[in-house]
């Protein structure tokens, strides 16, 4: 008997339905001989609670380094930072005693409006399985477990307990679950959150197939799946289907409906068991022996998150090479951005942070005389004609002038989605008129995820920031005066408008339902097929130095292909270059986009240095997810590899045949197709044997005849005279050759 | 005992199983005391085959006049003349014996890559199930029972046999059912033909939903049900599923197959005798006693063709009022088109025409010393250097050139799909260089659908002729030369890119499976949500003279809307004008387009003259369909009525509040959001009642709380320490008040 089966066979049913749930907000039931454990959010730095008594839960957390959201580091493109973070993320949750950290989310940036957005990596499912898995285990080699959360399609904040993503099964496997089959895989998450959104009509808490199918049977998880918080609907239904702890708890109607089912035999012990002993296993395994307290240091996590900022600034747009900003110019600091910096998202995301170092302060400790104008208030869509009309006075007198802009915290949270992804009209407006009056304009933005920009034209640099965390002033200047050279690339599209969103028509339409119309095309699969023009595309990211590719080079053997290739810097300055691999199917006969991203590597390269680099593509790269035998699927043909700087600058291609399926030629039926049978050697001898080669001969006179008959199935010749037998001849001779 | 069940019963079980399938290729069985009775194609003409002993049955028929293909009389917008147009096929297939006529075809333009679309009418249910019940009406006043094709969603040609369309509930209702609903219910045809397609998985053929529940028992369809050609896969199960006729028939096979499976006790011969008895009803309905032979007058009916392609014909552009053509000017043709017009598609819908008249040879009776140039050869994609050069020094000549232009026939047929919707490269190029030495150019278009022109800027006038029928060089000339003053408008919308269009990502992608990811954004439905700039919108089309729209008012009933307003020619010339009516659903909390056309009417205005129109809005107008009820559901609110000359052109709008639904206050559950309860007044008394006031007031501390708040539905207060059975109380009071 195990050890966990021994715990287990000493408790009492109340004991054993007090386990299932929270004990309350943030801790795990205490049961006899097991101590409750605690668990905290914590996606971009620790949020303990310092209250836990506190009903809804979004409270004044203790002290912790607040690092940028995720929708930052994604553009990093860098697996080894996002396991630093996951270490540094752990210390402190350690050092809290926090034993489950909640986080990463990981679900896709399906629409630009959805609520959450900044949570999340990216529109991309292999970047963000890579990513997550990284920082998942960066976490746990800290002794710290994780929640990898919302587990799925959780892609919407409005009516989110209750609304169906309505989704077919390939775009459900090959988007929104293959990131946490990765993580799963990968990283081993001691626990999964399952979200609160149904797919197809069935609820997460209460969805066996998701739950206990997918995620146990086919991906092996072996830990520990707890609800979001509230998530729980029917908690009998929920234990049935695979879900284990119900959090929070909701006190002793929680035991007491457990032990009710089981009473009125509606729920199996057995399930209440398997379920108890998931969340014992969790415990035993995560809840640390030394309770006592360690310190850890938060100056040090702090110039961690400098760094990591700095690595994944995006500067998405530098004419004349306009930065770095050069110290014999003038500069002018406007926006109130620059003194009340947006750093963070709200919500469960949301981090007491440690030492915030805003803009306009560093700006100002290091060139004190440097001119600031609020330009707007942030608080406001209002155009302050004053406060405008001062920032476009300083404007006019300086050489350089640094922008901050992005969206008041009203505009995006957990809890509801977004209206629009336009900027507040008086900060457009007021771009607008600073443009007028000085050609060397540099925005910098802070922001959750994607935004209309319909100022692009009329400014010189762009500089995206996300939500950058406490450093955000530090590494913001670093940047700008180029003492970091900038290396982030975007991990998501920025369309121009956002009706061009392959989710705009119906996103957040239908109260009951969000239907996943677009399918395969979210982000860069969409406008890249849909040959739409985009603001700034997927993977795309600026230097202050310059990049050759080189030498692509394919090498396949039985199960899997190296692609190698060189990058030099060509430029003048040390920086880093992430290079993407696109595959393009080219074989398959089903609806697919044109590429899709299958591998990346960040390469640091001083002026004039050349690496050789080397990214290895699986069988899965080049599979697709079959609904019909519920398989990945590769077929045999050509495929297209390619190397590239950004979905959009392709630099190096090169075609390729994959032979690693068995290469059947299909059976025949009465529905099999014409042209399909007319173009398979094999076939040849049969269809004259059968007599069928005359007929068909016969049949395909003029050339539209032709085009129409090899568009027929072997069926449809029964309207032409041929008999049912002579084709079911033709049918098994051919099946026998 | 009725007629029908006498004849039945005195039938042996080889009469009734050789009654279900065709004799042949296009007769019905003829039994003891029955006769045998024809059906013949002719949607745009009757394409009687002369030798019906041809397999392939596309084979040269007996002399019909061609009228214009349904994607150009669809352009007229007039019911009258599409029931005229009806009564001369009538006409034609009565004098030819034939009792069946096998068309109009109505489905739904979706892409426009599909096929058969010059067959079809319109991307708009509402416009083609009026015309389509016109047309009905007409044939069938003429003694001639009508097959209405192809039910349903059969929109591609490529593997039509087996490909499943994919649609969701509510799609497949508003969009793709509703015209055959109207027609059926408004016009009776005598026949539905079922197409070769899957719906969901399902082959039409063996579509028991489709066939009976929808069909007979939701829109009590009275008639007879038969097959495409070749539809039937499993013949015993379309028989079960509701399909009375198999086409053609498979000859002994066929009716072996039946016995065997109703001694095997695989068929019920019920089921044998119900779909045996709608044949034989249908013979006796349609089958005329007089069985001589009467001749019709086939100049009268090609003279009906000219009229019709003349109110139909479609003046996209006219910049400097270029036409109608300057008689004091000399003028040039050009294109091969104008010699060897293409006038009608191929497949069933293929006539041999009684009369063509090409543009070229009117033209030249009219003005004898006209100039020609082919400029290009029609059956070829490359450009032939001295034929275009020839066209080019003409066209520098000329004060006016007018250049005929269109797809190849092997561009666009039945059988299989179009993979552009580019002109050939030679007519494009031919085009643009012609616009460069002259500023005059006139473009007369000859094609089935919508099609890409590069060139659109550059040229002054462009007038769409689709495919016009054996009339089309008398009517290109009547419009051109100003004798009758164009009225046709778009019954579909013309992309500006085939990218554009809302299918372009999956069309044709997969060989089993057509998905409509669309949903409802099909045509203009998509493009005006999307804000998706188009080439030439739905509904529109230019005149010789101007219109003035007035005195918009609504009047409502308790049942239905009536709609007034004025239209007014403001010009110099007689003219004729559809106004439509849009109508904007601004209450529904569901998936919707921003507007969808619910009302025409073609009127006919005297230079200075005003009309005022009625149009009668019902309550279906303003109904979904309602997958979770299966039923039209009208929901109280806002609604806005839009006058409009084109879906791009609203001249008057004006706003109602339909209030025709029993407007009850939803029952609340555990899943109702606070959002709903805290602004239903109703719901104040309980709140307090409760105690939840309080509580909720409490939690809404800051902004963002009450932001996420109202996001939550009841249950979710659990987890803040609300009881289930405060809650539960609550929802009781509530329900109860």
């Amino acid at each position: 008997m195990s050890k966990i089966t021994s715990i287990i066979s000493g408790l009492s049913l109340k004991e054993k339905a007090d386990l299932v749930s929270g004990k309350d907000f943030w801790f795990t039931a205490q049961v006899s001989g097991l101590d409750r454990m605690m668990v905290s959010d914590g996606p971009s730095g620790l949020r303990k609670q310092a209250d836990a008594s506190n009903a809804l839960g979004l409270n004044k957390s203790v002290v912790a380094v607040n690092f940028p959201s995720s929708s930052l580091t994604a553009a990093s493109f860098d697996r080894a930072l996002l396991q630093e973070l996951g270490r540094n993320l752990g210390q402190a949750a350690k050092a809290e005693r926090v034993r489950i950290l909640l986080g990463p989310g990981i679900n896709l940036k399906r629409s630009p409006l959805a609520g959450r957005n900044f949570e999340y990596f990216s529109e991309d499912p292999y970047l963000t399985g890579e990513l997550a898995s990284s920082y998942v285990q960066g976490v746990q080699e800290s002794g710290v477990g994780v929640s990898l959360k919302r587990f799925a399609a959780n892609n919407r904040e409005d009516q989110r307990f209750t609304a169906s993503s309505n989704i077919d099964q390939r775009s459900l496997h090959e988007l929104y679950l293959s990131a946490f089959e990765k993580a799963v895989k990968m990283a081993r998450p001691a626990t999964i959150m399952c979200s609160y959104n149904a797919i197809n009509g069935t609820l997460n808490s209460q969805n066996q197939r998701l739950l206990t199918q997918i995620l146990r049977e086919e991906w092996g998880f072996k830990g520990l799946v707890m609800s979001d918080w509230g998530a729980v609907s029917d908690h009998v239904a929920a234990l049935k289907a695979g879900l284990d702890l119900e959090m929070p708890g909701k006190g002793n109607e929680s035991t007491s409906e457990i032990i009710e089912a089981v009473n009125k035999g509606q729920l199996d012990e057995k399930v209440l068991e398997r379920a108890a002993s998931r969340v014992i296993q969790m415990v035993e395994k995560w809840q640390p022996e030394n309770k006592t307290v360690i310190s850890y240091d938060l100056e040090k996590q702090h110039r961690f998150a400098r760094q990591l900022v700095g690595e994944s600034i995006v500067l998405l747009k530098n004419e004349q090479q306009l930065l770095p900003l050069k110290s014999n110019q003038s500069l002018a600091v406007i926006g109130q951005l620059a003194e009340k910096p947006r750093y963070q998202g709200s919500g469960s995301a949301h981090v007491n942070a440690f030492n915030t170092t805003t803009p306009l302060k560093v700006v100002q400790d290091i060139l004190p005389k440097t001119a600031y104008q609020a330009g707007y208030q942030i608080d406001s869509d209002q155009i302050d004609q004053q406060a405008e009309q001062a920032a476009v006075d300083l404007a006019k007198q300086a050489d350089q002038v640094v922008v901050f802009s992005g969206f008041p915290s009203s505009y995006e949270s957990e809890g509801f989605d977004k209206k629009t992804i336009s900027l507040p009209d008086n900060q457009n407006h007021l771009i607008e008129r600073l443009a007028a009056v000085n050609k060397k304009i540099i925005v910098v933005l802070e922001n959750g995820s994607a935004l209309e920009m319909p100022w692009v034209g009329q400014v010189e640099a762009i500089v995206e920031t996300y939500l950058a965390g406490e450093a955000v002033g530090e590494a913001t200047w670093d940047i700008l005066f180029g003492r970091v050279n900038p290396s982030g690339k975007l991990a998501e599209s920025f369309p121009i408008k956002l009706a061009d969103n392959p989710t705009y028509l119906t996103f957040n339409a239908d109260r009951k339902n969000e239907n996943y119309h677009e399918g395969l095309f979210v982000g860069y699969r969409y406008y890249d097929k849909k040959k739409q023009e985009v603001l700034f595309p997927f993977g795309h990211g600026l230097s202050y130095t310059t990049f050759e590719y080189r030498k692509l080079e394919l090498l396949k053997s039985d199960h899997e292909v190296t692609v190698s290739f060189e990058i030099k810097n060509t430029g003048s300055v040390a920086g880093k270059e992430t290079a993407q691999i696109y595959l393009s199917n080219q074989t398959s006969e089903i609806e697919k986009p044109l590429k899709e991203l299958k591998g990346f590597a960040k390469v640091s390269l001083n002026p004039g240095q050349t690496k050789q680099v080397e990214i290895v593509l699986d069988k899965r790269s080049f599979s697709w997810y079959n609904p019909e035998t519920d398989k990945w699927q590769v077929d045999n043909g050509s495929y297209q590899i390619q190397l590239a700087a950004s979905s959009r600058d392709i630099r190096l291609t090169k075609n390729l045949l994959i032979d690693w399926s068995e290469n059947k030629v299909q059976a025949l039926s009465p529905d099999s197709y014409l042209s399909d049978i007319l173009k398979e050697q094999a076939f040849k001898a049969p269809l004259k044997e059968s007599g069928l080669d005359k007929l068909l001969e016969q049949l395909a006179g003029d050339e539209n005849n032709q085009a129409i008959l090899t568009n027929m199935p072997l069926r449809a010749l029964m309207m032409m005279g041929v008999s049912n037998h002579q084709i079911q001849q033709f049918i098994k001779l051919a099946n026998q050759s």
